[in-house]
């Protein structure tokens, strides 16, 4: 016997038929002697519905209304799911943040779990039931619900496995696990049987959109062994696990890219103390996600060159920020566009190989690829590369780095 | 300064800009300087679609789990009325059920309200707020949302207005006001300027469905001017308080009427105590509703023939619960038929009056219409006519009675 959390997100759960099937995957691992905690995402349009809604009401509006509304998306699922489970003859009970209690901060809108009890549960499991949660939601301190954030159903699910001590935590999607790449780009692609938490955490926030980055690290802080499988297919998918339960390490384990970035340079930034972070405080106030900061010299000596990368979509506010506030900035010029791409290999086992970075220099050399920026971590290179050459460059580097499925 | 609680139904938050327009209602009061808690219905055919997905789930469900998922509708709506408010410079937040607490029974789904705890509005309307309350649902003992039954934002209200001391309960609907009859079949009808409760309870119960019963009797033992008001118009509706407000009561202050009912007649039931309830019994443990019961002695001395009305859509499941006690029961023969008419004369001045009666039959002699079953309480006179009949007796009646409208 076993204690698993499984989530199902949106799509799973988009109509009746839908939970139907959810409670016969939920029954199946019952039948097999287990212990079952359910997370439920709300049905597939529902939260962009209510979102709607709220905006409709008015542009800005107060965080904890929200988080009132949008939680009613999961509140519905999980009421369903159950009444599905006992029609089936499982025993069941649904869950909402507030009943368990799930603890979060004040932060409405974008709350941390800070405590879950898990008595109600655990009576729940001795009684012979399914503990059915919803998702995304938690109550803060004021007595009023708070969500987590988009796609925080992840995250409930992942912090519920760690507080039940759960030897589980299966993450239901509609792909059926985690790739050497985009199959949809490299058809040869590969799923991998396990990766590591590390590795996937660089590639959930490379746009390998499978797990929200923030239930990695979640998992990763509290080793909860996670599974990424699929809602539609019986079939066993990918476990995201410490490093250790990996024995023969791949050195390189996945190409992941994200389209849609866009390049700034700032030239001729005076080169004293301090005047980097002149540079990027007006932009994190605007909410603006730098990423990939890259400095070097300028040709006269006395003042440097900044490049970073930010998504396409915030760079007219970002170019706006920094030219509003070229003053107190002091730089000379800036250089901006859109449409590149950043490409990265990631694998934990580059740590102990020398020569990856190498490979995939020349590699992208081999296609005539200009390298426009590069920067790198213990477990990953990335490259800021033309978009129109994402594709080819994507495919070269899966086949150069030995990726590519052998055919049967 | 009054303390005003206001109650929009379904229709009137249909949608943004219907809660839009209930804010500026709301903003208005709040303008005169009035404390107002405003009770909230799900936006119209957001129940339906809850309780439908519920159906589909499974024919027969669990109330808790029906209870959480229809309970989302109302809530929503509180937090978008919130949202409004806040947008138009109206301080104002949303409470659920579980964050007043409003305590209910633990009969979910068809939920009484036991207590209602108000330090959280005193606290809400202390700081300036609108306390904005999500209808129709509170928590039970179990630490699950129980609802109230359909129809129970009224009697949240209501609850709501008698536990916060209010001056005054508001109830919007799509109808202006309570009329001496239904302005659909008589023209001439009149918006009443005040009513008594227990007219009021005769009305509703009979099928003028401007407020649910439920909420009327709780209005009437806590003593809750009630008004019921059009939430499209903005002119006054009608008054619903006790006796002692109304200084020249009339002796009949409306005509109800009830389509879809249908009489069942028991011939030849064995005249000996307790038959009767032999014959009831069953009938309530099938949740069958049972009105206007008549008994009369039979010909032949020995047994004894009783009458009484169902709804037309429960007539086919009453005969066969009849005739499968029929043994027990001890009857000789069952007469029914459907089609039938319930029409009611209301008035608390006929305890003073007499004559009410005689004008009703002489009135109904004259149209030619055959009167089937008579009922009668101390403030109300009801007749079963055939259905094809209705309109007729109900203008012959209120321009009996003198209810008409006189021409300006």
């Amino acid at each position: 016997m076993a204690r698993i959390v499984k989530k199902f997100g949106g799509t799973s759960v988009g109509d009746i038929d839908r939970i139907r099937n959810v409670a016969k995957r939920v029954a199946k691992a019952v039948e097999e002697g287990h212990e079952v905690a359910v997370v439920v995402s709300a049905m597939a349009g529902t939260t962009n519905q209510l979102v709607q809604f709220c905006r409709e009401a008015a542009p800005m509006h107060d965080a904890r209304e929200y988080d009132t509304v949008v939680a009613a998306g999961e509140q519905i699922t999980a009421g369903l799911l159950a009444i599905c489970l006992q029609e089936m003859g499982v025993p069941a009970r649904s869950f909402l943040g507030w009943q368990l209690p799930l603890h979060t901060n004040n932060v409405h809108g974008a709350a941390r779990i800070e405590e879950i009890e898990t008595e109600a549960l655990e009576a729940c499991f001795e009684g012979g039931r399914v503990a059915v949660c919803a998702g995304f939601q938690g109550i803060a301190d004021d007595n009023r619900i708070a969500t987590l954030g988009r796609g925080g159903s992840d995250t409930s699910a992942v912090a519920l496995a760690a507080a039940l001590k759960a030897d589980r935590c299966d993450i239901y999607t509609d792909v059926d696990g985690v790739y050497t790449t985009d199959p949809r780009i490299v058809p040869k692609a590969r799923k991998l049987e396990k990766v590591t938490y590390e590795e996937m955490l660089e590639m959930a926030s490379l746009g390998a959109k499978v797990l929200q980055t923030r239930s990695v690290a979640l998992a990763m802080t509290h080793g909860v062994r996670t599974q990424v499988l699929s809602s539609f297919e019986d079939k066993p998918g990918t476990l995201v696990v410490s490093e250790d339960e990996i024995v023969e390490q791949e050195v390189v384990s996945g190409i992941a890219y994200s389209r849609g970035e866009a390049k700034v340079t700032i030239v001729g930034l005076e080169d004293r103390p301090g005047q980097v972070s002149h540079l990027f405080a007006p932009l994190a106030e605007e909410n603006l996600n730098v990423d990939m900061i890259v400095q070097s010299a300028s040709e006269d000596g006395a003042s440097t060159d900044v490049t970073f990368t930010v998504p396409e979509d915030d760079l007219k506010r970002t170019v706006k920020v920094l030219e509003d506030n070229k003053e107190t900035m002091k730089f000379r010029d800036l250089v901006y566009r859109g449409n590149v791409c950043k490409v990265s290999v990631v694998g934990v086992g580059m740590r102990s190989h020398a020569g990856v970075a190498g490979t995939m220099f020349d590699t992208l050399a081999d296609k005539g690829i200009n390298i426009q920026v590069i920067s790198t971590s213990e477990i990953k290179i990335s490259v800021i590369i033309d978009a129109e050459y994402t594709e080819l460059a994507v495919r070269a580097l899966h086949t150069a780095y030995g990726l590519d499925k052998v055919e049967e």
